[in-house]
């Protein structure tokens, strides 16, 4: 049995990630540790600096960063959607976005693992929708309540979790990294 | 003479701390490295940190860091005023303000100072105002062109540099971070 650390005091993202690599047959727990979070555009350098300056351990360690980058507002809030969430929440960017037609929005994780041996690895995943014209739903958290993906007709806040895993950004990284993990350790098994 | 290294990349916020420290007699130049900007809510963190994870040097190396800080936003966008200003720009604050009667604003800096003995020091500097209904004056460069300091009634876009430096945040900080320099120097030159 694979089992990997998440480091992350988001406990709502966390139950997602757990969830994900679960029904990949691997466990997962929240590890006390702090990362290390710089400021950049790429969700992916955020990720990867939080998992390369990561303490030591016997497992795998992981780290997920993630953020909804909006066509019309220049990809804000990107990488800092937390903060905005914090701030100026889903009313703000309503707000921003009253008399514009250009709806289209882009959620995007970057999960990045650190390997016992050091080893560092990132993944992907995007999922493309609309900022919808008023907050639907109450599950999830940040700003699932005006984010409708692609080809459904609700929000993220509208989706159970495992539901929202099937759509999601975060949902798609994490099963790429459960894939390579399991093909990791097995290859690994094999190999003994 | 007390000769200094900033470590930024924006040339508009070098020339008033170059300007700044000139009038307190001290020298400074640009010095070509990059820094280190974690994530936090805290400009003194992001500056402590920043200075902290500069190599060694022969002779004090500084960073900046400063932002807006909007009462009726919740202190939006703060730590991330540069990213915002990038992708929202000075429209985008106008218009999350729209309708708002409360326009108080805090503009604020924190300096740091790596000394060659690898000791860091931190000194902030605040001034509060108003954001403007429009955009007003071409100088500075950020969200300068609407805010308006208390008891002034021009934009920091509106003020020459050296009048800005008078009013700013950063003209504050500087200011305290000249006099720590030269109290040091001219200790350790009478100790010898």
């Amino acid at each position: 049995m694979v089992k990997v650390y998440l480091v992350t005091s988001n406990r709502a993202k966390a139950a997602e990630i757990i969830s994900a690599l679960a029904e990949a047959g691997i466990t997962a727990e929240i590890a006390p540790i702090k990362k290390l979070e710089v400021q950049s555009d790429s969700l992916e350098e955020i990720a990867r600096v939080a998992a390369e300056s990561l303490p030591p351990s016997n497992a795998p360690l992981v780290v997920e960063d993630a953020g909804l980058f909006i066509t019309a507002l220049n990809g804000f809030p990107g990488p800092y959607s937390h903060y905005v969430y914090k701030t100026l929440g889903c009313r703000g960017i309503l707000k921003l976005l009253e008399g514009v037609e250009e709806r289209r929005a882009c959620f995007k994780s970057a999960v990045a693992v650190k390997m016992p041996g050091g080893e560092v690895e990132v993944f992907t995943g995007e999922t493309w929708g609309v900022i919808t014209r008023e907050e639907r739903g109450d599950k999830g958290f940040g700003f699932d309540p005006i984010f409708q993906p692609e080809g459904s007709a609700k929000t993220f806040a509208e989706m159970s979790l495992e539901e929202k895993n099937l759509w999601s950004h975060r949902g798609k990284a994490v099963r790429r990294l459960a894939q390579w993990l399991l093909e990791k350790y097995s290859a690994e098994a094999g190999g003994r």
